[in-house]
């Protein structure tokens, strides 16, 4: 408990994960975002420093969270020159949750260790009220040691370990995770398909949404998308944006792996096609915007 | 009790469900199949007969099960001309359970009321076992008074009653049939292209599948079948031919509704392929033999 740490990028995710650590007991030293104004307005709830410079989080943090959008980012909050967590940084551990690249983890862990620093993934699998909670499902990936090292920090993210894996060394982590998200933007597309056909068909969708959990059409995007989708309710949880981002990793894993992928194909054609009409701010369910008759940007563009 | 069956083609489920009638005392009279042997070797068992003539199936019985391969062999044990079910059909229930077209079904109908004969879909959602155990998933279309006068004996099929759902009015029924069986296919063409895109990157599948299962990409073919994907146990429960047929069904819905279902048409094009490679005969979890490296057709070939 005596840990001192410093969260970098404090949007929903990272701040609530800020908050929880704070009411587990643990000091948050440090905030940064790359829009100082979210810092600024955390640091203040949280009553901690709120540094310009990533190195000065580094010099009073001994555990630093990175929650940043993308790979870019990571590459600049771990830049090898000029401003960057890794200056100071000898005998620090980074914990970086944010959906990013495989590739980019492994890379940030070697950059880490070149300067005596250490570094984990800790891939997300939930949402802003579990990030709250400290119910995140975790996917750990590096060094074993160094993961036993912190775990009781991650423990209390995780429902008190209860939703914490090891998966492997560096980049695993982000690998399962993006096929977890794969997976699930394909369940989700195609019960939007079934749920838009049986609107068109003029069937009960009550009964259709009760029938396909009877059977082997039923997952657990059924229960978490399938009234949001059929009432239009699509407030963000897990936005259309982010669902092709992350269905984009996976398949650029599989075209470097030389698979063919076809419904994971049409998946991220279907997401990126939210974003490019607009609609990648809605929640993933809001991919039923595309499938059922009468809804979507065609309809709203000859208005 | 005291109803006369007679069942129409007795492949594996209308053997079993005439099987599942007799345990539970009911008569069943006459068996039918296109292949006679069947028939024949049924009947033996069952201790009932096996006429030549469809006619003769509906002499005998009050109630006639039907589960016949397709719309076609449908049109024709209800031809409207020659030997055809229909002949002295006068105060006869059909209830046919194939999975065919909700437009044969709803044809099927009219020419049952033009000879004042009554007719039902009962569209199963389950396999082999459950049809020999009597816990059939039954949806059935039709009229509302037909289903109650004949629910005695469909409540017989279908767990006590707990598994039996009165879906609207004739051809509904095989909609919400195609549209499960549309979704399933989905989520399992899906869930191969995770397992085999894990597989490619070196991942512990059974990590893997275990994380599917407690987050997003967790579903019912997750269950039943993530495992034989991995162990390549593709001994048929439900076939990647009648999934083609199935999604085809499904997709031939969406196509008259002008609706664009790119996952649909995509989860349609790789049990087509499998069918088309000699595939068609494995379970539908044989997809992944178009999925994991080193699997499939083209290594077959190549060998």
């Amino acid at each position: 408990m005596s840990k001192r740490i410093g969260v970098v990028g404090v949007g929903r995710m990272g701040a609530n994960m800020a908050r929880r650590l704070k009411d587990c007991g643990y000091t948050v030293t440090a905030v940064y975002d790359a829009h100082p104004e979210s810092a600024e307005a955390l640091a203040k709830e949280l009553g901690c420093a709120n540094p310009r410079k990533l190195a000065e989080v580094t010099a009073v943090s001994d555990v630093i969270l990175t929650v940043v959008t993308d790979d870019k980012a990571m590459d600049k909050i771990f830049a090898k020159k000029g401003d960057s967590l890794l200056v100071g940084a000898k005998g620090r551990v980074f914990i970086n949750c944010a959906t990013v690249s495989p590739a980019i983890h492994v890379e940030v862990e070697k950059r880490a260790n070149r300067v005596k620093a250490e570094s984990l993934e800790a891939c997300m699998a939930s949402s802003i009220n579990q990030a709250r909670n400290g119910t995140l499902y975790l996917m750990v990936g590096g060094k074993k040691a160094v993961f036993e090292g912190i775990k009781p920090l991650l423990v209390s993210l995780s429902d008190d370990g209860k939703l914490l894996r090891y998966i492997g060394r560096s980049g695993q982590a982000g690998q399962v995770k993006a096929l977890v998200n794969m997976v699930m933007n394909i369940n989700t597309a195609g019960l939007a398909e079934g749920l838009g056909l049986g609107s068109a068909l003029g069937l009960d969708l009550k009964v259709l949404m009760e029938v396909f959990s009877q059977t082997g059409a039923n997952s657990r995007v059924l229960v978490t998308d399938g009234e949001d989708m059929v009432n239009r309710d699509h407030s963000c949880f897990f936005s259309a944006a982010h669902a092709a981002k992350d269905s984009g990793i996976a398949y650029g894993l599989g075209q470097k792996a030389k698979l063919t992928l076809p419904l994971a194909k049409a998946a991220l054609s279907q997401y990126k096609r939210m974003v490019q009409v607009g609609l990648g701010g809605l929640d993933k369910s809001g991919i039923a915007e595309l499938t059922f008759k009468g809804r979507g940007p065609k309809k709203r563009s000859s208005r």
